[in-house]
């Protein structure tokens, strides 16, 4: 023994390392870095070594070990999509919609992204805080260990740099890494009905620079985590040329990209993604084939979402199977928010995208930890167990990782090591 | 105060008790017995009173008090169709489907329901009881606090009789109360390849005598809870006059009524259960107009099974909501399977109820509480909160039921009471 480390966990059924220096495409997302009876080595809050057992524990000894037989370790998972943080709820329109009520009556009804709108606004920071911390010590006791959080249900320059104000304290808080991005332009908020031009206006003049602002001196700038900026690009939201507007402002402030691109029709969001590098491009239900070859050669992490179309009942879902096969590097994510995904279950999501997209255990896996990683720009950092990396990982009670999709509605997560320290 | 109690429970946001006299239908599917500010009093293992919770303060002192401010209280859950005892897995299997294998590829490579019968044939009934409290375990934290067990992995006379001793041991090692159903009519076995009517006549003739006897002499008999007997009516399974010579057999030998019906195809499974007044019949996809409303006419309870659809990632799941609009009785439940439903969580059940069946977060409550009680012929035992029952009832995080529907894939079961024991 020639080192000593903070933590060794040795004699994994399976270690499942999901490494890989760029986004996983192809063939490689069938390739989860399998090392069976497997050891992981630990120090300082980072990933020190891994491999088989006998050979680390021959190298290595550690103040902490666990004995990890029975169980698979793999990487903690990174949730890429969220809207996480909000005030109420939306019981009422979830009742409405099983009674066969349309999207406009619900919107007459006082529902939709405006009825969370008008809760957010009325909320505190500290407001937020209470009601947003439940729903990440879900995600976290689900193996969720870095996701990203949206603004977009402040729609004022308040109320969003509010939203920003309660991700910084969330993620002070709880051990989840959050990386922020921000969305004013979510919707047009009813100050604006019927004038998406000026709010977009409004949002490239006014918000995007105090946002950007903001980030400076915020402690995510010194960690070195990006303040993305994202616009949802849609038929009553906003259009291509608006949603360029607002990313390129994004992009001259410094705000790295991300888009709401096809969720329902298709605008040419991808194509718009792929100009401007994005980090990703999100939801990509309505494709067309074009984009999907579009997608496909280029360094534009894909992010499918099929918790929403579970959440509307729908038999539609992102021909996540199609852009695989293409070379699309693609990644899952929750979407969770109060409207069309109230699911904290990154495992759930591998579990929808196994049986409806078609994907194979090893490809859900990749794409919620390495992949999704990447979504984020933080592939260098999390997402995989590869030397040097953050000591983020679960132990699951299973002997394989294919459990992790195969089982549903439960949780395997055992132990969440966060930073090197077990949760 | 005038009363002395072991347990007091009070100023829950809403006490939900779903209490009825017999299996609830129509409109009353929608009546969850809801009482605001409510509290619940338990002595004795029992439920003592409820009702609001000044009312009951004012009247009931207990050992052990919970202030349960920004919760719900409900019934524990009942799951009505469940065959959680198994040896194996079907991970191979679950892969190759994903791959676009065909049901007769699967069998061809060795898997299906006879794989699962030669692990399990394999198993001692330690290995069957350690295989399977991790699965109850789960399920327990997600608010089951009774489930039916069925045999019929073992498709012989010796495995078929380990198989109850696994279910008996499993009842007095875990705090679920299991209810056992004996299915030797689960599959025809390899021995008798082709020659179902020789397999039935050996069920009539060996099998169901030596389990009623079994029953006579267990744990069960003596806590008044029954041994079901239950038969896959399908084809390539048994059909209608098989079935119903493998029902009549039970009830002749004291053992009531349960049958697998119309999951593919309708063979008259429903008249059936009507005429032999069976206690439930299960999985209703494939179900005729006709057979819908003699359902409705009788006392059948109707156990709807939506994570089996969700598993084979279809686009078909039984009409739960023309089924209830004809008065039909319906009760949800997991079907927990290594095959078809390796799902041990009633919440995301109620989840895919609503969204994929439109049933109403009132009508998926009641489905897996009161409805599944009498499911299981257990209506006057569990299954609500009301006078004299057990006590066997769930804290969840939140102030509204419906959320056990809205949110998925999490778990908002705080903390479980069983038989008015804190779990």
């Amino acid at each position: 023994m020639t080192l000593d480390a903070d933590l060794l966990i040795h004699s994994a059924a399976q270690v499942v390392t999901c490494a890989s220096d760029v986004p996983k495409r192809g063939a490689a997302m069938q390739d989860v870095g399998l090392i069976s009876h497997g050891a992981v080595v630990v120090k300082d809050g980072r990933i020190l070594a891994i491999g088989p057992t006998e050979s680390i524990r021959e190298r290595y000894s550690a103040l902490q070990v666990i004995n990890a037989s029975g169980q698979v370790v793999c990487p903690g998972f990174v949730d890429p999509h969220t809207h996480v943080v909000y005030g109420g709820d939306r019981l009422g329109e979830f009742e409405q919609r099983i009674r066969g009520a349309t999207y406009l009556e619900i919107m007459a009804a006082g529902g939709g992204i405006v009825s969370t709108m008008r809760a957010t606004r009325e909320a505190s920071v500290e407001a937020l805080v209470v009601a947003t911390l439940p729903r990440l010590a879900q995600m976290l006791r689900l193996g969720t260990t870095t996701a990203e959080v949206k603004t977009g249900y402040g729609l004022d320059l308040e109320s969003e740099l509010k939203m920003l104000e309660a991700i910084a304290a969330l993620d002070l808080a709880q051990p989840i890494d959050l990386v922020p991005t921000f969305m004013p332009a979510h919707a047009v908020p009813p100050e604006f009905n019927g004038r998406a031009q000026a709010y977009v206006d409004w949002v490239v003049a006014e918000m995007i620079p105090a946002a950007a602002e903001w980030y400076q001196t915020s402690h995510f700038a010194v960690d070195g985590r990006p303040l993305f900026c994202d616009v949802f690009c849609e038929q009553n939201a906003f259009d291509l040329a608006q949603s360029r507007r607002v990313l390129e402002a994004g992009l001259a402030y410094g705000l790295p990209a991300k888009i709401h691109a096809d969720e329902f029709t298709s605008l040419g969001g991808v194509g718009l993604a792929v100009e401007l590098r994005a980090t990703s491009v999100d939801h990509l239900d309505a494709t067309t084939a074009a984009d999907v070859a579009r997608l496909a050669e280029s360094n534009v992490v894909g992010i499918v979402l099929p918790a929403v179309n579970f959440n509307l009942g729908s038999h539609e879902f992102a021909n996540a199977r199609a852009l695989i096969d293409a070379g699309a590097a693609i990644a899952l994510s929750t979407d969770i928010n109060p409207g069309s995904a109230p699911c904290p279950s990154l495992p759930l999501v591998l579990a929808i995208a196994t049986r409806y997209q078609r994907l194979l255990p090893a490809e859900v896996l990749n794409a919620a930890t390495i992949n999704a990683a990447f979504g984020l720009g933080l592939g260098d950092r999390v997402g995989a167990l590869t030397p040097g990396k953050q000591a983020d990982l679960l132990l699951l009670n299973c002997t394989d990782y294919r459990q992790l999709a195969y089982q549903f509605g439960g949780n395997l997560v055992s132990t969440v090591v966060k930073n090197g320290r077990i949760l």
